[in-house]
């Protein structure tokens, strides 16, 4: 099969790799219908996370169940399923309480079950993939659809995750730092959880539009403290009610507590690197931090229905498709900020 | 009067004071009837936190009002009130929000309105202080009542917000880390909040004696990674639902999130002192930080009908009494740990 693989920095090729196959009877093979890249696979890219040594990269994809394992029930063979970026069981203490990115046996997708590719081999298959019904091979979900389905792999969910974290509530004023499919995903996931008013951190116009058709009320372009300083402005000094970090690096983290109001709530989903809490303010002003890893797959029931429905489109952030041999422009596209997110298809 | 003077490190002296007034229409002055020494005065005792000039100390008092201002109305000149530790106007965004600590025009007892004193200015007394009915200076609470009514001034109210901020809900398996006045408290306020199981962390054999009367079903004894693997093993490599980090050092912080599972919430309020929130693992594992400085005002109306029903009594923290005048008696005996927390009566 044809796969995506990472060599080292700035190094994504398309190779031809051996098909996986049911290792475990746990496990299913999925055709990909639409796979993407993830923000997060351009740290790799970017150098600034090591690679050791070549392997298999992406992790979100829709497809098709082309096999499974003696003991997954809960797919078929032709199912169309969604996965999210981390498999897991469904049945340990963890994924119980809805947290299965800590699941005991679980992991996230890439290596060896890197998703960009035509086949990935889905581990805990039953307590990962989830059906949508109506679907086939022959009969595959249509484009937009297709491309709403691929967001909730990840950036709808990480969006909505840090919305739930950051305690996003009917009449909320939320503030959504980063203006990557995952703010952008942020902000759809505030209005859907009732926020009145969403300000959107975006200094690029394309964003800022998208922000807007996804509900955002206010845009600031500002960063830094003068992005800082007009947040504060909007909300009349005293700050926002729940913020939306969805970036990870020491200035966004700190940004997202310089607009938090006191007693409200950070909610984190960008993958720290180098951002430090500022514990005194936290402390002092009561104003707390979660969220993590999201465990897309608890959303996933929540979600699908809403994008079936049509009620949200998250896959407007895929705004560019490529065929799945040139991820490795897919990538240089999203490195260089001239895609939001890049659509590859098999 | 009599007040209690912080000199310099290790120095605290019972002096003469001018009576304190009205300053403000908003003011009110009370006769303490009961004041005490709390683990966050030994900061600067212990030169922790520097004594630059000689201030006047303490924050925690319950009395009999003695004088009002033009502009107070909620309290009346010889009812029986209880003051949490800081004071708050009861009408901003903040203190709307419940977040009274971070009131515009609010702040800490101490230094001029110090309440290791026989009076104590009171600031925005009208939403600072609550009264408690049925009591006056000729017919003051009784001693186990007044005891529990100041414990309610900080540390129950403190030991409360840590309970809420960490997510305690009905069921939960809770650890509290820290076995000072505030831990002991969390542990009630756990019980209270509906808690199922609460482990604390204790290696003293009197406060773990006490922990267990407020209703603690497990005591781990050791400290560091020994007492870590000990709340591991209680909650089947689990980890507790909520846990409540009441000291404030980096061991405290380490510990809180080592027993913490994942998708739970670490509530801290032990003032920060070095400890620093291990970001990566609350990523991964999304483990979240939450509280800070407790909004007492905010819980009162809930704790002081407690403490009226003899519901709780968390009074019994204060397990020494001496005259206000032996104030510095009072420090180092909190400051040896012979006493958890010493009462002082005018």
């Amino acid at each position: 099969m044809r796969a995506t693989v990472i060599h080292a920095l700035g190094d994504i090729r398309s190779e031809t790799r051996p098909d996986p196959v049911v290792q475990e009877p746990t496990d299913a093979v999925v055709r990909v219908l639409a796979t993407c890249v993830c923000g997060s696979d351009l740290w790799p890219y970017r150098g600034e996370n090591p690679v050791d040594e070549p392997h298999g990269i992406g992790h979100e994809h829709v497809g098709v169940v082309e096999a499974v394992g003696a003991a997954v029930t809960d797919v078929r063979v032709g199912d169309v399923v969604v996965a999210p970026f981390t498999f897991s069981c469904g049945r340990c203490v963890h994924c119980l309480a809805g947290v299965h990115t800590s699941c005991l046996v679980g992991g996230v997708f890439g290596g060896e079950t890197g998703c960009q590719a035509e086949l990935v081999r889905v581990p805990q298959a039953g307590g990962t993939l989830v059906r949508v019904d109506g679907f086939s091979a022959a009969a595959p979900p249509p484009d937009d659809l297709l491309r709403d389905l691929l967001a909730c792999s990840d950036v709808m969910g990480t969006g909505w995750h840090a919305a739930r974290a950051a305690g996003v509530r009917e009449g909320s004023t939320v503030v959504v730092v980063g203006d990557g499919a995952v703010g952008l995903c942020g902000v759809l996931a505030a209005v859907q959880q009732g926020a009145a008013r969403v300000v959107a951190m975006s200094r690029h116009a394309d964003r800022q539009a998208l922000a807007r058709r996804f509900g955002a009320t206010d845009v600031v372009a500002e960063r830094g403290e003068a992005g800082e300083q007009a947040v504060l402005e909007l909300t009349d000094g005293v700050g926002a009610d729940a913020v939306l970090e969805c970036v990870g690096t020491e200035q966004s983290m700190r940004t997202a507590f310089a607009v938090a109001r006191p007693g409200s709530t950070v909610g984190f989903v960008g993958v720290p690197h180098g951002g430090r809490p500022p514990l005194s303010r936290m402390f002092r002003q009561n104003i707390g931090l979660a969220g993590g890893i999201a465990p897309v797959r608890a959303y996933l029931p929540t979600l699908l229905p809403l994008v079936l429905a049509g009620s949200i489109h998250p896959g407007a952030v895929l705004d560019a498709e490529l065929p799945l041999a040139e991820a490795a422009e897919a990538y240089r596209r999203m490195d260089a900020r001239e895609s939001v997110k890049v659509l590859l298809r098999p």
